[in-house]
């Protein structure tokens, strides 16, 4: 299992998404500060993983705090909490794992605990979440083999495996649970610019993981499917609506499209808690745009020139008629997805 | 005018497109080697530059003959001819502008010119094949602005400027003669992976002439045309098949679905050069594969983890029901391509 995110006692350590696949760097998180710079500055990506990070970051605050009485250690984890929610704006996960967090707190603090039976308390929620994201990942993945048939060339978007979660990943679980249940399995992996996580990490772990991988540029996934050569496609999501909209890394949509024009199945694979029916629609995702060197620069060389404009949306949404089906731990859904997601 | 390709003496000069944006280099060739050297990596590139670079190539290998006797210099030129042919297999334009040169050493020959009069008749038919190459695109330029709207947000892929021509450029032929007509146009460049040449050339071009350039990367494309926010695609070609199949850069044909997908007119402008109706579809139409590091690294940065496959097909075919017209130097040329181009 890859180390995405662990405790080392009280801190907390994850390994720099940044700097894979050249290096296995390690970052310790030691406050809530480090947390949430780490979210910010994508030490730490994907949906599942950041919301786990977040409960992690709110445990490990509270467990700093100095406070003794529980209305300053109240005040410090509403402030923790704001901190970490303003993190980043689209993957849902983040801010469903804070308020499960927060739910914890006010059950523990109804009942007159006290500010070392919180801590242990949110420390105890947070690893719930951590192994819940887990076995989450497993049932997706035990769900996701069945749509998947005996020879397969799969292709993904981005990264949404065991670094995009607390292990075992979405779509890489799907392709997991696959290989898991003897299905001969093949993956071209988009290099998903500009972060790049599909070459970077998706590539990465399906090697060390002795999965055929082939990486491709994000503008040949058109090409590869006229040929015939792909089978189906899963990805994973930040925020899917109450209709089934769907937000994930930018580009996602493109392929949707790609497999819709080729007759490919589109599944969308992610944790239950991706699913937000508190927004109707993918017009109501806030969809980040992040700061332009991400486009215009790789390391040191930089790509386009001064005076061009740049565009840098994190995310795109696929609308609900794209998609086959969303694979969750819960089971398969498929549309019309405003009555099947409500009731599941 | 952009200084893509030049004769300084009896050299040849042209501007390193592998160092753009960051450099501007330029590099001498003095032997039909080094021009052989030059397009097969990609020092040049462009389909209609390219075939230019190789009819100055054949001009500055007879230039540079010490064959004393028609037979030898023959027999050189041959040599010649094969060398620069094997560079690059995709753009039909080099085969047209070697053919077109030995026609012209052909009809010198048949009149028994002496080795120095068909030097200077092979260097004049150079300069023509340069000089008709501009003057194509200004034509492509004038036709093309008439499809374009008062104002415009013009999506292009690719490098189809003038670095890719002697020029002014084909599809940039027609952002420049849009401009020029007084449209008010805005252009988005894909950056175009794996060499970028939609980030590092045309923004660069359409920079220095204060066109509004806005670079994003290539998966982008989907989600900026669902927002409404472009207007109309106008990409270059490297071949273009009898029926209008039309190989291009790869991530053409991706382009092509999402425009049909979105409503969006999708146009192809190349030099009558590029359409080869020895062609007869895009099956035809050999695709180069490049090599992998083009793909795994930018610059020292590396992106995809060692194990990985690599997939790097050059270009892409989009079949021809994908494509609203075709703007050549001859006019606009629209469905039934096979008629239409027949007659063109």
């Amino acid at each position: 299992m890859l180390p995405t995110i662990a405790w080392q006692d009280s801190d907390i350590v994850m390994i720099d998404q940044r700097k894979l696949p050249a290096a296995e760097i390690y970052v310790t998180c030691r406050s809530v500060n480090d947390v949430a710079k780490a979210i910010k500055t994508m030490v730490i990506r994907g949906a599942p993983a950041i919301g786990v990070c977040a409960a992690m970051g709110l445990a490990l605050g509270a467990e700093r705090s100095k406070a003794t009485g529980t209305k300053q250690f109240t005040t410090e984890f509403q402030r923790n909490s704001e901190l970490l929610a303003a993190t980043r704006p689209t993957a849902v996960n983040l801010f469903w794992a804070i308020e499960r967090m927060k739910q914890s707190f006010a059950s523990g603090a109804l009942a007159g605990e006290s500010v070392d039976q919180l801590k242990a308390r949110l420390r105890a929620e947070a690893d719930r979440i951590h192994d819940d994201d887990i076995a989450s990942c497993r049932a997706i993945g035990a769900h996701g083999a069945t749509v998947v048939p005996a020879e397969a060339c799969i292709l993904t978007h981005c990264n949404a495996g065991a670094l995009a979660t607390a292990g075992y990943g979405t779509a890489l679980g799907v392709i997991r649970g696959a290989v898991a249940a003897g299905r001969k399995v093949r993956v071209l992996a988009d290099e998903t610019r500009p972060f790049l996580q599909g070459a970077r990490l998706t590539a990465w772990e399906l090697v060390k993981d002795g999965i055929d991988t082939t990486v491709i540029t994000d503008n040949m996934a058109g090409a590869i499917m006229r040929a015939g050569d792909v089978d189906l496609v899963v990805v994973g999501a930040d925020r899917i609506a109450a209709n089934g909209d769907t937000a994930n890394k930018i580009g996602t949509y493109t392929v949707a499209v790609l497999a819709k024009e080729h007759g490919i199945p589109f599944y969308v694979a992610a944790p239950w808690s991706t699913i937000d029916l508190a927004t109707p629609d993918g017009d109501a995702i806030p969809i980040e745009e992040r700061a332009a060197r991400e486009v215009t620069h790789v390391g040191a060389t930089q790509l386009a020139p001064d005076g061009a404009h740049v565009r840098n949306p994190s995310f795109d949404v696929t609308p609900h008629k794209y998609i086959t089906a969303i694979i969750t731990e819960r089971g398969i859904f498929k549309a019309p997805f405003t009555d099947t997601l409500s009731q599941g």
